[in-house]
Formats: structure tokens, C-alpha cells, sequence
């Protein structure tokens, strides 16, 4: 259950992350080669399964482990458990395999008590230290294992300022310390009726298992769901020996990255407190120095950790994120793990590693976590826009992206407003692990305190979330809903900007653009990844400036082109509602032919726009009653325009509403019962292509039928679809071959459970995984949010399966379609045009698959071709 | 293409029907059994296909063929064809292989042409008869070959009607029909603009191209959808010479069957017209004698008669529809076939004929169409109300049965009255083709004039629907939609009653009564049922009373009792409403508390009456909307009741409305987000049985999880639910075992398709196929009617899969989850309890997977028993 690490001793090594958690493996493995680490031991990952599985009770033996490591320890450092000269002290943290910052409680200078104080207090020669030491650990101790609420403390250290007229916890004296070291145990006392406990070995056990119970606090559990963490055992308990960064002016805390995690540059990065604890940076209380200026402060030091820093990018082959800490001038490392980056860090860090021989093209493609590439696409402010907005203040630039929104003042506000459809900016003094699902929700964060590595700017890295940190002109009053910037006071309903990437917070909303091209490093690593794809990468693109866009971004082709939104500007809806209110076929057709040549023009310019690309058009697919006006004045215009009377139009529009329009008159059935509607648009789908195939443009189009559920119903729909092809092309007199494939969607369950006979029909399958999605689980994804909150919450579903394709059940049918389609045509293409053709976890299935193609949005293009490249030849696993 | 029947030479016989039709076997099998059938031939159904596989051409060869085969008829009549002195003539009638009644267009007296007419008038020494015959031919040729409107013609007489001061047609002279041959000749050439062909061969290529023709008339393909005919080549073509019963006195012309149809008894029955053509029969237009009257007209005809039907049911063992022509004395018959009868009549003939020894019980059970027999259970009128009810009038008792509705007076006004949910009954003089989707559509059919074997009583009998023929007393103006009867007048309107067993018209709606026993015979035949059957029959039932009924019909447990109906009476939809609009579990758990009593009574009533058979209890499954009232003065009353702002009421309401409640918050996703309503549930659930097994009633519930889409879900609810019952152990301190199963229907696609999951943690599945058909097909039931009825008439569906489970689609579902389910644990408990478990064909498809049991509506019992028998050790087919 212990493993120790320390020069003597080391048990545990890098390859057991599992076990040990990712701080504990890399603290051995830091250890064994070579690298100032603070001796101590850890207690594995399964201690904590048992604990939790036995019901919250210490495994036997436990203690006795720890007893013998503790001793270890004191050989090791030279300094005995409550020692009255020379006290042994250690910090008890926690660690899972996947870091999860700031979420688990850590709690420093164990092993002191009353005797041990004065102990430490001889040994450093600083007695001011020693009670400041131990009244922190009486603090946090009582905060997070004996439950004893912060502000009991807090109140007690007021009173004692007080009692020395002073403000700054820094200018109370040594005795004055002293004083409070008693005042808090008799908090604790009062509090939960409980002493301190002055037995060493006892606050060791009680610790550990306090970090064993955190691992299932709430938060803990919101911040594994949200970032879909599964699988794991629990959390390792890291207890090694303290060093302090408080010791004066010659110590000193930091945290740094061996390359900056928001660009990417090869450069050492970090932040430094001169006499302060490591949890002092990472919480942002204190605005720490860059590591820039360590070397006018400590040369020595300086140079040593850029030897590390080298050392450890050697040893590692990857960035490296590392706490350390300098103890009366003598460097210490504390931790090292693979650093958080952004997506632009990502790709610039993977492509300068294979410049430099560290690691190959596949190590760097599998390197870059694809959904956060869509971070270098982002929206950013336009500068124009920018330059003559006004910047009202400028904090840290600590997660790239451009966001506005109006300000919520708690994470609960920014949840509920997000829910109700509102954008808003989550606006804190600092964030806590509290926080986490506020900040997800949000579309940006903003903070008046904290550096780079605060909670707030860490976590909003990870997500690739916008974040400005360390706004210091912001007086936040969360209690009213307001904040002051100089003059200014800003409410709810206030509307700010904020730039990731500049620290820049600007009133108003201020107009964004959209990135058109790929970065050079990106396109550098989606070369490689296009290189190594079996799957192609098209895009879901129903205009030509779309289709423009998704060319730009690399795609091969348009896998989803939606009609319906040609339907709705100006004189398009009008006749569109004429041909909805129409009483028979003849004067369907008359307002059809209305829409004709718009079709017929729309269809030219995306033809044109990816000439010699395959654009895959998918006929009219939403239900009628989308399309008709539901409020009293629009209807009586329409009356006005179509002379029919205003009662018999809303007759019309009852008619039309539906129980259930999800699962209702859409897709193919409306060319079934409306087959002009279907013939008008072949008809401009095939006159564009000869108007362009004239021009000796390269049009392509394919035709796709949505919604099929029967081999019937294609059957139907493809015989009208090539009659009418067909009969244009002899209206045309056009010599060439007109070959048009014909296809459908498969979104329908029985369509895949029938592949084999929809195949005998169809040219090609393109799977619309969002209704499979809805129809497979019955989950009507405009109802799924009042109960999906509370299915991730209880773990009954892994991940919102409308982001990420449930491959266990509705992949099941996608499997089967591509078997049993390709069992009938072995040549049948198939592709998916589904909101999942842009997720990287589900392209991974794709490939599994053999789907020839994914679509997606054009902005997901470069993703999806990025993951295509690192999961080429995956194998199915059945 | 062509085989002949006669007495010298006899091609076919009765296995050909698929080649044939039924009508051309049949007429060469009672060839062959020395009947005395009229010499012809019939024209193959391939022939009929291959006209229609080539787009309507005459296949090459045919016409030689049908030459020779006249020639060969020649030589077996001794006439001639078109001969002066004695000619041949002949009808042309269609024939499918399966029964159409009326549906394909019939031909007589071909043969006739400016000469031969004269030669008929010479060989009969009738000219009258020779020159009606001669009209008769024109008019008929004209309508149906030619495409000349009836109404010309019938000016046409009218005219000659005018000239000779005459008003029925029987009374003009031979002269004048002579006059109309001419006049009918000049009606073609003028409307169609081509003369009426005098070459006899001429005439029989077009007539048999006609019949070709009508096997695709929009009402041919009707009549086929609606009664689910399905894979038939086309229609055969029968050509057999003329026999007439128009003659004089001592001809005549009828149709029998050789039991009742209607009720089964083994008496002869039938009717009989003097001096008339067999179509007057068919056609309702005069009305018949009974059959026991023909003795007194001809007793040798009788007699032969009578020793014929024994024939006939010693060679065919089955009760026979025949029809027959007396010609000057001489009996011919025309057609037998295997004779439509009400449920009633074919459990009674099946039984009869098992005493009688002419079949066994499998046989006997396999001919009774398991859907009919509801009809032995249908609602009847009851007798005291029927006895203060004022009867108008009385026609036939033409297909039994008690019907009310409000009068339509065409085919498409029932139609749409109907489909706008009003119950109607088609009101008409007589029915024809052009009909029978009103006929279909209307609650009741009541005609004016017609007999027992008219078109409505034919058609309406076939499916089941009441239907009172020949009513002579109404009066129908249909232009107007008005009857009269008597002095009342009635209007659409006008509520009538019709009694389809006694012939009754009565006005108003009268009370009806739901038959809660099984008649004796059924009982007898599902005695056999239950000793073959593998599956055991359910029933769904909610209340007590619904349990008592099942009990009676013969279910041997409940499948499905839902407890939703339960909240909806007096306080309890109160208590409902107020845990609804709870802000918190507390606030719900109270209100819940209200509830408890309420539904363990309900669990120990209907325990009770279902006594050592198996319960299966489905918690709550509709989405909460479903309780909250939606008018703003029940929102007022709510709001009074509960002390709630009606503002707040109204924002909770519209905060449960959804776009698709289908996919919405229903079913176990309620338990997850209110696990105190599943709680509630279990606990009366647990109570109720305690409370029965402690009065030694050997109560035996199952708790069944509706909705469950992952295997997570059931696990989650299940531990609950088993927490839940053994508290109840625990606190009733009940000391015996309270062993009740836990399963979940499989209702949902991911459902069936994780289901070697699901049933890990599942003592039973049941299958809820109306869910698995909706999201399967992505079909909402509700909207389903805006475009099933065209792909029911674009033959894209062969039939509703509400209905008749889609044993190629949905059932795919469904056999996967049997074999997923069973492959985790063997004993696995599988049954079925969606409206297909009453469905006779979907009962077939569960045999073959191996369900273990069917549930349905307690009315549908003794059908499900009755299918279980007959399908008992059917094999998957897969």
C-alpha cells in the first residue's frame, strides 16, 4: 500500500500512474534520476478503492505501513516526527492517475504540535516561522479534516491583529502568532468539540483519510463527469517531506513550463513568489514575478532549474509542467507532470519537437488532443472593432479566444442564466473547484486576482475556454450584482468583451471574425495528417461562402448541403408559404416554380465554389410548419399577399402542428406526399449542374433522400429522382452523361436494421447520427435538458450522446448499417454528416467502421482531418 | 396461357389457384367431379402479368391460343360463334387468386353481333330476349371496354322507355329493345367515336385486355391494400359459355352457401331470383327468395341442388360459396369457393365439422381467421335498452354486430368525418367498389336496397363491420343528405343504431354491452388452443373490474396493468397536481403520501382478483404534462386548492411542456430525476402484497421499469426499487419472503440493442412494440395520419406496423433482444404487452422467437389464445 520515494529508497517509478497517480509515479521517477525531490512515500490508488469500497474505513495494516515509511523517512531527511530540536514535517496530498487541478484538499506542515513548534522554531532560528507554520496547519487542518468552517479561523485571526493594531497578516509578531497558534485550537474545540490532535502519527492517519473521502466530494465527482474522467480506482496520497518557500527572503516558491503552454515557444516559462508557499501561487492570492527576473534574484538557482528544465525534456520527450520550491536559497522540486496547453501550444510544441528529433511525426500528430485545435480557429475580435472599443482594464492573458457576454457573479447564476439560453461572462474575484461547472457553462471567465496558473486560468486552459485572470481595476460585489472599474459600475445586465489572448476586458459586445485560414504549424501537422487518413473529410455547408470556408479548411467535399435554408429570405419564404397553403397539386406547382430558378442559382454558386468536389444535397427535409408564420400579424400579411383568408391560413397552420415533429410529417415522407416538391428540386439540382458542366465548371452533386426508413420508400423516391433528372436532360438537350448518384440518409433505426435491402436502392449511405441518436435512446434533443444534467450527475450515461456517438448502442446500428449495406454492394461510399463527424473520439468509431468520409462543420474541419490521420487503421473492436 | 374445361377435355384442376385464379380452378375441379358447369377456358394469371410487365400489350401468341380454344368450345357446345342460327355466346369474368368480390369488371353475352343476335332470336324463339340480351352486351362492352359513361345509355333507354309509354324496363317490347341495340350502337360511336365491334373474336381480345386492365383500378388497388393482398401475378380471365337465367319463368339465377354464413348452421342457404342474370343477384338491385323456396318453384332443380352442396363439402371439406343458373330448367352451376363467413359461423362450422369427422382439430382450428372471432365478442345492444329504443325500420341482418353513428351519405364523407374522429355510419341506396374505403372508415354500414350477398354484405361481413342490407324503408336522397323513413326525416346529423344480427334500425344511440363470456363453441376450439400452445396469453388491465374480465376471457396473468389511469380520479389527480408543482423532495414526498393509500388499494383489488397469476405493474410512464390541467379555470381552481400564485402555477406548467413529449421526460427517466415517485410506487407495490398474502391470497406482482435505454438506468432504479421493497419487509415486519421479480420493457432500440446488458440486471423483459415502432420507424402515432394513408396507397408500406408488427424491421429489434437477453440468462422471462399482442399475424412472429408470453387487451384474450394454438411450434424463419 506504501511506496517510498526518496536517494536511498525508491519503489515506484513513471510507468505506474495507475497506481501511484501521475504525481506520485513522476515524483519517484524525478527521484531515481537524479532531481532535488523532497524524500517522502505514497500510498496507492487501490488504498483508496478499498477504503471507499469497505464503507469508509482505514484498510488494516495501513498505519503500519505508514509507521515503517515514516521512519524511513526520518533516516532519509536526518529529522524525527515531533521532534522538540529538529521536527520532521510533511505535506499530505493527494493525486489521481488524471490531474485534477485544485479539486482534492492538501494540507501542509504535519507533524507539528505544540512541542514540535518549538522545536522548529530552534532549528530554523525563526520562531515567527515556526508558529506561522503551525498555525496553518491548525488552520487547514481544522478546515478540511475536523470540518471546522474557514471563517472561525478568519475571525480569530482578526481579533488578534487587532489585538496588535496591525492590518497585514505579515506584520503580526512571533507571539502574536503564538497566541493565535492556541486561539485556533481552541476554535476547533469550540467547533466540533474536538482538540487538535497533538499525536503526529495520528494527524498523518486522519489526513490520509481525509484526502480518501475527498475524492468523492461532490465537486470532485462534477469535475470527473464534466470532463468525462472514467475508471479510475480512487486517488494515491502523496505524504513527502516539507520544504518552505517561507523561510525569508532567500526562499521562494514557483510554478513553471519547460514551454509556454499558451503559445507554444520554446522558451522556459513560469512564475515565482519570493517567500511564500506553493499554495500561495496556484490560488492566486498574491500576483507572482515572472520567471524571467529569478536569475537577478537567485543566479544559482536560476541556472539550475534551466538544467532541469533541459533534463527533464529530454527524459520526458514532452512539455513539462513542475512545481518547486527554495528553501533558504536550496532548490526543491515538488512535482513535474505533462503540462496543460492550448491548442496553439499544442500544435507549434508538436511540430517543433520533430524539428527537433525528440519525438516522430506520430508521436507528435497523437500528441495534440484534436478538439482543442479548434482553439487556433476561434473567433477572435475584429481589429477593427477592437480599436475603437474601449478597455475599460487588462488582466493575464490566460486562456486564448474571444468572448462576450453579460456578467454573472456566481457559478450557480452562470448555469442558470446558460440554461435560460443567455451568454454571460462569469465574473469572480478568484475561482475555487466550487466553481467548475459555472465556468463550463460560461462562455467566458474573468478574474480581478490570480496569475497564469491560478485555478481559474488552469482550468479554462484545459477546456480551451476564453479566460482573462488578474484584472486588478475590478472591484467585484458579487452580493450586488455589480462591479466598479474607476468610475464606472457595471450590473447584470452589462455586456463585456474579453480577450484571452491579450487580457483585454472591453465594454460592450465587440464584433468578432472567424479565422478562414490554417495556421502554418497546424497545416504542417494536418499535412502529415492527410498523408497518414484512410478517411476523407468533407463539411456540412449550405452556401457558397460555406462551402468556401470548408475548402479553406481543407475539406474534400460538402457531406451534408441542407436545402431547407435556402426556403427563407424575401421572396423565397413567400413562396414557400404559397405552396404550403396551396389546395392541390397544380397550384403546388405553381409556387414551386417560383422557387425554381433560387434553387437552381444557389446550387450554381456552391457547385461553383467546390468544382471538381462532390457537394451532397439533401432534399427537403423539416416539417412544414416550420416554414409558416405563428404570429397573428405575419398571418394576416400572408393573407394580405396570398388572398386566401386569415382564417382558413390558420386552419392550414393547425393542421399542420404536431404532437411529436420530431418523429412526425418531415424528411422523405413529404416528397411522398408531395412529390412535386421532391421534382423541383432534382430539377434545379440537375439544371445547375449542366448550366455549370456548360460553363466547364466540374459540378458534382449528389442527391441524398432523408429520413428513409424503408427499401420502399427509396425505391419510390430514386425512380421519380432519375425520371426527373432524366427529363431534364433531354429539356436540355445536354449530350453528356448526366450521372447523378442517389443516395440517402441513414437516421432511421429500421433503416439500418435493413441496410442490406436500402443498399439494393442506394448509391451511397450517409449516416445522420443526431436522429439515430434521438431515436435509438428516444431522447428528443430539444426536451434532453430536463433530465440529461441529472444522468451525467448519476453516472447513468457517460457523456452527453448527442456530442460524443454512444458507440455501445446506437454505433451498434451504424455498424450494422455498414455491414449489411456493404454485404449487398461491397463499393457502397459511405459516409456520416451528423453533429459527430466533427467529435474526435467519435471519428475514432468511423474509422473502426470503414466509413469512407466524415462531414462536419466547416470550422471542425480541421479536427476531423487531424483525427482521421491519428486513428488511420484502428482496428474494429467488436 | 390458356387452359379449357368442359366434358371432353379438362386442362386445370383445384391446386392451380396461383395460375387460375380461384374462380378458373374451381371451375375445372367441379369439371372434373362431373358437375354441371358450362364449357370454357381460362386465361392464365402470368397472362395477366405479362400484359402489365410489357406496359400494357397484348402478350404474342395469346390471341392464337384463345382461337383455338373457342373452337375447341365450339365443338363442346355444338354453336358457333357469331352463327345466324345457333351462336355461341360466352362471358368474359375475371379471377384472382384470391377472392375480390366485385372488384374486377364481368362481361356477358359476347359472342352477339348484327347477325347473331337475329340467330339467338331464331334458336331461342324469343327475340325479346335475344335483343335485352343484345343491349345488355352493348351497355356492358360500352361501359366497361369502351369507356362510355352509363348515364348515356340509360338516357338512351329512357327515350325508348318515353317512345312506347312504358316504365319498367321488363315491359318494352321486343321492337323497342331492337330500336336500342341501334340507338346503344349510335351512344358509342358518338361518346367514344369508334363503333361497336360486330367481329365476336374482336370482342373477346378487347374484353380480356379490359380485365387485365381492371386489376390496376385505383379501387382494385384499394381493396387490396386495405385487406393486406399482397404478392398475386394478376387476374385470371375466365371465358365460358353462356347459360341464362333470364329465359322466361322457368330460368332463374342464384347464389348459396352451404351453411349460414352468418351463423354457422348446417342448413342450405341462399337465394334465388326468378327470370333474371346472375349480376341482378350480386348487384342488390332486385331482392331475391329465400332458397327453401325453390322447391315450390322447381323441386328437381332443388333436389339436384341439395345433392350438389353434399357433394361439394365431402370434396372441398369446407363450407362452399357456389352460385348457379337455371336455364330453361336445366341447373348449371357457375362457381363454387371456399365461402366468407362471420367469426361466429366459422367457429361453429369448425367445431360442427370435427363432430361430423370431415376435418380434425388443427385443421379446424387453422381455418378460423383468429381476428374474426373478436366479433363473437363484440359489443351488442343491450335488451332493455333495445326495448325502449324506437326501431324506423328493419333490413337484413347482412354481417352482425352493433353499431351507432351520425348518418354519412357518401364514401368520402365517412372518410373524413371519420378521420376527423366522428363516428358515422355509411348511409347508401347500395354500395359498390367505388365504396369501400368509406365502408372501411364508417363505424356501420346500412343500405336501402340488396340482399344477404350484395356488395355491402359481402364486404362488410369480410371484415367484421355491421352492416343491416336492403333496409326498404329508407328513403335516401344522398345530394341532399337527407332519409326519409316514414314521416321523419334525418340529416347528417342524426344519430341511428343498427343491429347487424336482427336487421334493426333504431333511432339514437343506444346503450351497448361488452359480451364478458366465451359462447360455448368458441370455448370448445379454445380448449384446443390452450392444450397445443407453447405461449402463455395476458391481458392488459389497470383496474379490477379489467382483471375480472380477463380472467373470464382466459388470461392466465396480467402482462401490463399501467397505475397511471389510477391518478387521475377525484383527490388523488389533486395530490398528483400538488406533487407536481412541488418545489422540493420534501414538498413531493408529501404529497406522495396522499397518493399511497389510493394506489395500495387499487394493487390489493386487482391482486385479488387475479389471484395466483402473475401481475405485471408498470410505474409511472407518462410525462407529468399529462396531469396538469391545461384551461385557464382549472389553472384558477389548482391555484386556490394548493395556495400557489396561478403565475406560478402557469410557469411550472409551461416549463413541463416539450416539442416532443415522446422522447421526453417520461417513463424511468421521471424515477431518476424524482426517485421518490418510483418509492411511492414500490412501496404500495410491497404493501399491497404483504397486505393480500397476510389474508392467504396468493398475490404475485412484478415490477416492471418502463423506458430503460441502458443497462445503467435499470441498475440504478432496480437497486432502488429493491431497497425500497425491503424496507417495507423490514418495517411491516413481514417474515415471509417478498420475492418480486424486477424487469423493465423493452421499448426503446438501444434497449433491444444492449440487451445481453440490460439483462443482467432484469428478471423479465416485455416488450413494448407501440414505443419500438414509433422510434424505430420514427413515426409518432399521433402524427402518423398526414402520410400513412398515401404510403398504405403507394404500396411503401404493406401494411400499419401499429397494427401488425414489421417483422422485417422492428422485429429484427425484437428477435435481437430475445437472443441477447436469453444469450446473458437462459430462463430469461420474455413477453410482449403492445397492441401487437392482440395482433393474429405479430402473435406468429412471437411464436418464432420464442416469447414466453403475449399480453393484451382483455377483449383480444380469446383471439391471442386462439392464434397461440394455431401457430403452436412454428419455427423461426430467419
Amino acid at each position: 500500500m506504501v511506496y517510498s520515494f526518496g536517494p536511498a529508497r525508491c519503489d515506484g517509478n513513471a510507468t505506474q500512474k495507475a497506481l501511484l497517480g501521475g504525481k506520485g509515479a513522476n515524483l519517484a521517477d524525478m527521484t531515481s534520476i537524479g532531481l532535488p525531490v523532497p524524500p517522502g512515500f505514497t500510498i496507492t490508488t487501490e488504498t483508496c478503492a478499498a477504503y471507499e469500497k469497505s464503507g469508509n474505513r482505514m484498510p488494516k495494516g495501513l498505519m503500519k505501513e505508514v509507521a515503517a515509511a515514516i521512519a524511513h523517512l526520518e533516516k532519509e531527511t536526518g529529522k524525527r516526527f515531533g521532534d522538540a530540536d529538529n521536527p520532521l514535517l510533511v505535506s499530505v496530498r493527494s493525486g489521481a492517475a488524471v490531474s485534477m487541478p485544485g479539486m482534492m484538499d492538501t494540507i501542509l506542515n504535519l507533524g507539528l504540535n505544540d512541542s514540535a513548534v518549538v522545536g522548529l522554531a530552534k532549528a530554523t532560528g525563526n520562531p515567527r516561522f515556526a508558529y506561522d507554520a503551525y498555525r496553518r496547519l491548525i488552520n487547514m487542518y481544522g478546515d478540511v479534516v475536523m470540518g471546522v468552517h474557514h471563517h472561525h479561523f478568519e475571525a480569530a485571526f482578526d481579533a488578534v491583529k487587532k489585538r496588535y493594531h496591525v492590518e497585514a497578516d505579515t506584520d503580526v509578531p512571533a507571539e502574536g502568532l503564538e497566541e493565535l497558534c492556541e486561539s485556533y485550537k481552541q476554535v476547533c474545540l469550540r467547533h466540533v468539540g474536538k482538540a487538535f490532535p497533538q499525536d503526529p502519527l495520528k494527524q498523518i492517519e486522519l489526513a490520509i483519510e481525509a484526502v480518501f473521502r475527498s475524492w468523492n466530494k461532490p465537486t470532485a465527482i462534477s469535475y470527473r463527469t464534466i470532463n468525462g474522467i472514467r475508471g479510475l480506482a480512487g486517488t494515491a496520497v502523496n505524504v513527502q517531506s516539507m520544504v518552505f518557500g517561507n523561510m525569508g527572503e532567500d526562499s521562494g516558491t514557483g510554478v513553471a513550463f519547460t514551454r509556454n503552454p499558451s503559445t507554444g515557444e520554446n522558451r522556459f516559462y513560469g512564475e515565482f513568489l519570493v517567500n511564500a508557499q506553493g499554495e500561495d501561487v496556484v490560488a492566486g492570492i498574491r500576483t507572482p514575478r515572472p520567471l524571467s527576473e529569478m536569475a537577478r534574484w537567485n543566479a544559482k538557482v536560476s541556472k539550475q532549474l534551466a538544467t532541469i528544465r533541459t533534463k527533464l525534456e529530454k527524459h520526458y520527450r514532452d512539455m513539462q509542467d513542475i512545481e518547486f520550491t527554495i528553501e533558504r536559497g536550496r532548490l526543491h522540486m515538488l512535482q513535474t507532470r505533462n503540462g496543460k496547453r492550448t491548442g496553439a501550444a499544442a500544435v507549434r510544441i508538436a511540430v517543433e519537437m520533430v524539428k527537433e528529433r525528440l519525438i516522430d511525426r506520430r508521436t507528435a500528430m497523437a500528441r495534440i488532443p484534436a478538439g482543442d485545435i479548434t482553439q487556433l480557429l476561434l473567433p477572435r475580435f475584429d481589429d477593427k472593432a477592437k480599436r475603437s472599443a474601449t478597455v475599460v482594464a487588462t488582466g493575464l492573458p490566460a486562456s486564448p479566444g474571444a468572448s462576450c457576454g453579460a456578467l454573472a457573479f456566481t457559478a450557480d447564476e452562470a448555469v442558470e442564466r446558460t440554461l435560460k439560453g443567455e451568454k454571460v461572462l462569469l465574473v469572480r474575484k478568484e475561482t475555487s473547484p466550487e466553481d467548475v461547472e459555472g465556468m463550463h457553462h460560461a462562455a467566458g471567465i474573468l478574474t480581478s486576482t490570480g496569475g497564469m496558473t491560478s485555478h481559474a486560468a488552469v482550468v479554462a486552459r484545459g477546456w480551451g475556454k476564453c479566460c482573462v485572470a488578474g484584472a486588478g481595476a475590478l472591484s467585484i460585489d458579487a452580493a450586488k450584482g455589480k462591479i466598479r472599474i474607476g468610475n464606472r459600475t457595471l450590473g447584470r445586465k452589462d455586456v463585456l468583451s474579453i480577450d484571452g489572448s491579450t487580457g483585454e476586458v472591453m465594454l460592450g459586445e465587440v464584433e468578432r471574425i472567424v479565422p478562414k485560414k490554417v495556421p502554418a504549424d497546424l497545416e504542417t501537422v494536418l499535412g502529415w495528417a492527410d498523408a497518414a487518413a484512410r478517411m476523407k473529410v468533407r463539411a456540412n455547408a449550405d452556401t457558397p461562402a460555406d462551402a468556401s470556408r470548408a475548402r479553406g479548411f481543407g475539406a474534400v467535399g460538402i457531406g451534408l448541403c441542407r436545402t431547407e435554408h435556402m426556403f427563407f429570405e424575401g421572396e423565397r419564404i413567400a413562396a414557400m408559404r404559397e405552396m404550403i397553403l396551396a389546395d392541390s397539386a397544380a397550384e403546388r406547382e405553381k409556387a414551386l416554380g417560383k422557387l425554381l430558378p433560387f434553387q437552381r442559382k444557389d446550387f450554381v454558386g456552391i457547385f461553383t465554389a467546390m468544382k471538381g468536389c462532390p457537394v451532397t444535397v439533401r432534399l427537403l427535409d423539416p416539417p412544414l410548419h416550420e416554414f409558416v408564420p405563428h404570429d397573428d400579424a405575419a398571418q394576416k400579411d400572408l393573407a394580405k399577399r396570398t388572398g386566401v383568408k386569415v382564417a382558413d391560413i390558420r386552419r392550414r397552420i393547425a393542421m399542420l402542428h404536431e404532437q411529436n415533429p420530431m418523429l412526425g410529417h418531415r424528411g422523405c415522407r413529404l416528397a411522398v406526399t408531395y412529390p412535386e416538391i421532391l421534382r423541383m428540386q432534382v430539377r434545379a439540382i440537375a439544371e445547375a449542374t449542366i448550366a455549370c458542366r456548360k460553363k466547364r465548371i466540374d459540378a458534382k452533386p449528389e442527391i441524398m433522400i432523408p429520413l428513409v426508413g424503408t427499401r420502399a420508400e427509396l425505391a419510390a423516391l430514386r425512380a421519380s429522382t432519375l425520371e426527373t433528372i432524366d427529363e431534364v436532360r433531354k429539356a436540355k438537350k445536354f449530350a453528356g452523361r448526366l450521372d447523378i448518384p442517389v443516395g440517402t440518409m441513414i437516421e432511421i433505426p429500421r433503416a439500418a436494421l435493413t441496410a442490406d435491402e436500402v443498399a439494393e436502392v442506394a448509391d451511397f449511405f450517409s449516416f445522420g447520427t443526431n436522429d439515430l441518436t434521438q431515436m435509438a435512446f428516444g431522447f428528443s434533443r430539444d426536451d434532453i435538458n430536463s433530465f440529461l444534467p441529472d444522468y451525467l450527475k448519476q453516472d447513468l450515461l457517460p457523456k452527453d450522446p448527442f456530442q460524443t456517438l454512444d458507440a455501445g448502442g446506437v454505433g451498434q446500428l451504424v455498424r450494422m448499417a455498414c455491414e449489411k449495406g456493404r454485404s449487398t454492394d461491397a463499393k457502397l461510399k459511405l459516409g456520416i454528416c451528423g453533429e459527430h463527424g466533427g467529435d474526435p473520439e467519435s471519428i475514432g468509431f468511423f474509422e473502426e467502421v470503414g466509413l469512407d468520409y466524415v462531414s462536419c462543420s466547416p470550422f471542425r474541419v480541421p479536427v476531423a482531418r487531424l483525427v482521421a490521420g491519428q486513428v488511420a487503421g484502428r482496428v474494429a473492436a467488436k
